[in-house]
Formats: C-alpha cells, structure tokens, sequence
C-alpha cells in the first residue's frame, strides 16, 4: 500500500526493522544513543551547541507545539497567528486553551503571508509578545516565508515559535541566522520519515533559562525538560520515553543522511509534487493552489464537480488499486489531499495518477473540473 | 538481555514484530482496529460501555496522569495525594504545576496507605475534592488498597484518581464498583506487555461531560477527547497518533487473552517476584520490603553495607551477564531494584539470582547485609 496521506508517512523498510527491540532507557548504552540523536536534530537546524538544545517529547506536532508556546509565552500574554489555515486554527486553539492570549491576523485563503501585514500588526499592537507561525500550512499546501516574518519580528523585538511539523528535514531553516526564534518545532514522522510516536524542539539556551517556570505544566515544560539534561546528561529522559520510536527516527536519519541531507530530500519532494501536480492537471482535475505557491508537501485537488463525486467512494477506489490518500480535506471548499512525503519516489506518484484516473473512470465521473 | 528494570518491560517477539508495519490512522480499516482496542481495554478495566470510556493519549504515564488531574480537578480545588513515595511525589508535583492544590497525606515509609488515615483527613478538610492515588508504588514496590481507599472517598462524597500505571492488568481493578473513580490510568507498557509510546484513562462518561472546560490545555483534555469520539467516531484520532505502539499494544492484548488475563498474569508475576526474593535472601541480601506487602511488581533490595558497594558497577556485572536492571533507585536509602514483570519467567529470576551472586562475588562485596 502506497500511503500519500500525507503523515504518517510511508518509512523505509530499515526504519520499521529498527523498531522491533526492546530498550532500556536508563541504560548507559541509551543515554549515548539518546545524546548523540539530540545532537543529529540540533544540526539538521543549524543549532549552535551551547546557545541552542535540541528536546524531545512524547506525542505528536500538537504537543510540542503546545509545549512551545506554554514554555515561551507567558500566560496572558498576545501571540500573533497569522490565520494561514487549519493549522494555525490548532495553534490558535492550543493557545487560547492554555490561557494565552490570541491576537488573529487573517491571511487570504490559499495565499502567503505577507511580511508587511505582520509589521502592521506588531506595529499596531506592541503588547504582542511572540509570533506562532506555521512553515508549511498542511491545511493548504502552501509554505510561508519564515525568514521574512522572523526579520519582521526580529525589528519589532517581538519573539517567534515555529511550527515545521510539515516542513522540518525537507525546507530550509537556520535557527542560528534567526535569533527572534525561540523554538521551532516538529516530529519524528513526516520529512524526517521516520514513525510518530515522539516531537523535537529545538530552542535557544538563553531563552529557555529566562522562561523557566512559564508553562504551569510539568509535562509541557521545555525549560524544566533543558534542565533536566543539565543536571542529569544530555542523555537522560525526563520520563520514560518511547525508545523504540526513538531507534527507528535514528534510522531515518541515518538514510538522511544517505540520501544527501536536506536538499536532496527537499528536491526528491518537490519531484514527487510535480509529477503529481502535472499527473491531475493532465487528468483534467484542478489543483486548489496555483503552481507558483504550491510547495512540496502536500497537493490539494478540487473536487470534480459531479453528481458522481464522493470523496470516501474516490478513496476506495483508490485503496483497491494500493494507494492511500486522506478521507477526510482541510480545505474551505471540498477537495481531495495528497501528500508528496514519506518513503516515496517520482515513479510512485506516476502510478499514484494512473491509479487516480482509473478510480475517476470506476466511479463514473465525466466532469474533473471544480465546482 | 533480560530487561528487569521495570518498565519498559520486555516485550514478546509477536508484540515487537507487529511494530514494523506503516499504518493510515484515518483509514476506515485502522479506524475500526482503534475502536476494537478500545473496547478491550475498557473491559480489563470493568468499564460499562455507555457508562465508561477508554480513551487513548499519546505519551508515557506522567502525560495521562497530568490530563486525568487536569479534566478531573478544577483549577485552585485541592488533590489529597497520600505520600507513598516517588510516583505520589510525582503526582503532586504534576497537580501543584497545573494549578492544583495538593494536600500532602503523609505515609510511613515502606507501609501501606491507612484508609482511616484518608477518612480523617477527608473529614478534617470537606474541601478536598478528589483523592489522586497510587496503586503500585513503583518507589517502593507496595501494593496499596484502592479499593478500601475509594470507599472513604464515596463515603466521604470525594472523587478519586489511580495513578495504577505500574499496577493495571496484573493488579485487580473494576472501576463499575467504584463509582467514586473519576478515572484509572496506566500505559501500554508495563503489565500490558507493550512497548512504551501511548497513555490510557479509563474514564467515567458523567464525569467526562461534568467536568468539560477544566483542563486548560487542549492536549490534555480528556473530556475534549472524548467529545472527539462522540462526533467523529470511536475509532477516530483527535491527532495523529502512534500507530506502530498501538498496534503492538493489540498483539500484547492478544497475549494477555491467551495467558488467562490479569489472574494469571498476576500469578506469574508473583512467581517471579517470589523466585527472585527467596534468591536475594539466600544470597545474604535483605529485601527492602518485608514479605507481607512486598507487592509483585518490582522487589527492591537494600544495598550491602561493604566498601566494595558500587550501584552502577554491580549493574555493569550483570549487564555483562545478559541480566539488565536499573542503575538508579527511588527509596529514600540505597538499594537496588529489580522489575518482576514483562513477558518473564521465575526461569528467568533464577538466571538473575544467579548473576547476582556472580557478580557480588566478582565486585568483592562480603558483607550482603543492609547498612
């Protein structure tokens, strides 16, 4: 089964190989896995040892997020989200539920952020104390220009959290060029391709130490967890982790590494993207974003506007030829989403499209273009 | 290696090769593999469908504890923890993080819980809300009665909280008769036999909806989780979650069924906790606990008063000898401890007794008897 759902991704057959063990994480043995994993993540984000600390938590993108901004943002304090879809709703939802406080800034449907807007607003509001931004909103598809919104910041002297779930391994990011980012965070699952299970933050010392006892939570604090490494090594966990995640995303990155690091994972994507993107478009079907602002990670199609049309049938049909896409969109129109990461190669895009026509033709759908 | 640490637990090989597969969590096949595995877990736990709920949260034992306390409590109400040890430590601190008032019953060390201890402070205090309780002391490796506990709560009209994360699916528990039981918490791993990676409550429905809006943190949001089920389906995922380690967990589940559930699995694990202190003690070592409540989750062992004495030292011996324990101890003196459970044998305690001898001997340590 060819999974382009997209995430959990679809992993090499050595990282599934590398779960199957037991571990025990106290062990020296794991404390010296454990340190140098850390270390492997601190790299692929530029970090500086000693000015930055790669953490790992449990759980998936919502809980290091949640995390990151409890750790970083005062409660009561402004966080500035610009509103770029689905999931800056959940970065909306995770703040506000941990008492901070929301400031909304509305980006046009399916199209980037704009640097200038996020001036206004900083400009307009100087209680804003940090920016949540999301890199590559998997609602839409598209990638925002993080760079550009963290110089806005940097001038404002406001701070920002970066949400890469669907980005992190695959999209540039220099977390030592952007020192307004106190956190970027993201998972052992998606570019990084290995299974779910476990999210990173990386995050700068200075900042971590100043916000110590921000959180009001023990499991979500990021400054409790720093401290924690310095006083028990680099190695320790705070609380049992899930080793056997943590042996698999080694593996992961050991085929990073392999394969030639971020930018060839990067153009392997945008490969695959482009081959599906193409594919549709040549079906007849019609992307939800235009192909200047689509970015590698996902591809939203429009659904065809026909009686015939019906997202789980389409699925299905698609599940019966051994490919898996979502059954569910995240867009404000209805269409059908397939992500372009994982374990995955041009040529299975290919047949992921050959297996798409034959579903439309199996359902009966003469008309491809959108409502 | 033979893992005696405890917790992660060693797996069998079924549970750990059903970790390496890739899995669509949304797809209506997994969907109804999550529905299932609720099922069962709700009815290790007694649970009454339509009166109880399991629910699934990602992370290790502190994160659905911290979410029980958080759905359960409200902010500024007071937590009575009885003090047994290290993991009661640990829900007071999770609870006074998040907001919550702990008051601390005190526990004489290495004795169980008094429940008339409880009643009296209970009635000493009528604002004490809630009771947060441990059932398997993994400090010391008491066994404490929750059951005698959570008649003082009903009588006394309070709600209570197990933390019976080292205790549930070996230790008796049917949460049907204990309506004073907000909720149970515990993990895949442990006595389940899974690996590490994903929490569970087993909550009571009524509670869930009364207690809606307290958490102050969406992820951890029991009652939000299960609203998310009611709308989107019992098999349905509020996040990503981990899907190899619940998996895994279900192959575990199959294991459990096959052994005769949580009678036979509480008698091989008295077995082994049996084999291994009748061992210690014919090596000249005195069990921290006396036997009467030596509970059959993990055996601690007074460190032997002779200057050879070398905690990590004697776990290098016997991790040269295949036998893994922990290299650090929860009691207020020092010991060493040893997990009885996981899929072990008392074969396999007699191995380890057998180590030990071999590698005191190897150390040099002729004195075996406690400071």
């Amino acid at each position: 089964m060819l999974l382009l759902i997209p995430g959990p991704v679809a992993t090499a057959p050595e990282v599934k190989a590398a779960l199957a063990q037991d571990f025990a994480p106290w062990d020296n043995d794991f404390r010296a896995f454990t340190a140098r994993l850390r270390e492997r993540v601190l790299a692929i984000a530029g970090g500086i040892p000693g000015e930055h600390v790669a953490l790992p938590l449990q759980g998936g993108g919502h809980f290091i997020t949640e995390a990151a901004i409890r750790s970083f943002v005062p409660a009561g304090a402004k966080l500035l989200v610009p509103m770029t879809g689905a999931y800056a709703g959940r970065i909306d939802r995770l703040a506000t539920e941990a008492g901070r406080v929301v400031v909304k800034l509305p980006v046009p449907s399916g199209g980037p952020v704009d640097p200038q807007a996020v001036r206004a607003a900083l400009a307009a509001d100087p209680t804003i104390h940090c920016i949540g931004m999301v890199y590559s909103e998997t609602g839409s598809g598209i990638i925002h220009d993080v760079r550009a919104v963290g110089a806005v910041a940097r001038d404002a002297g406001a701070r920002m959290i970066v949400d890469a779930v669907s980005a992190f391994g695959a999209l540039p990011f220099d977390i030592a060029a952007q020192p307004e980012t106190d956190a970027i965070v993201f998972t052992t699952n998606k570019c990084l391709e290995g299974v779910p299970g476990v999210g990173f933050a990386v995050a700068r010392i200075d900042r971590l130490k100043h916000c110590a006892g921000r959180a009001g939570s023990w499991c979500f604090d990021l400054s409790d967890l720093y401290a924690h490494t310095l006083r028990a090594g680099p190695g320790s966990s705070r609380f049992t982790p899930a080793p056997q995640v943590l042996n698999a995303f080694n593996t992961a990155l050991d085929l990073f590494d392999a394969e030639g690091g971020r930018v060839a994972r990067h153009a392997r994507y945008a490969a695959n993207m482009r081959t599906l993107y193409d594919g549709v478009v040549a079906l007849g079907l019609r992307p939800y974003l235009p192909r200047e602002v689509q970015g590698p990670i996902l591809v939203n199609v429009h659904a065809p506007d026909d009686p015939a049309w019906n997202l789980q049938n389409f699925v299905d049909a698609l599940k019966r030829r051994g490919v898996l896409i979502s059954n569910f969109h995240n867009t404000e129109t209805p269409t059908f989403r397939v992500g372009c990461i994982g374990a995955i190669t041009p040529a299975d895009m290919t047949r992921a499209v050959a297996a798409m026509g034959e579903a439309l033709d199996e359902l009966g759908i003469r008309t491809r273009k959108a409502a």
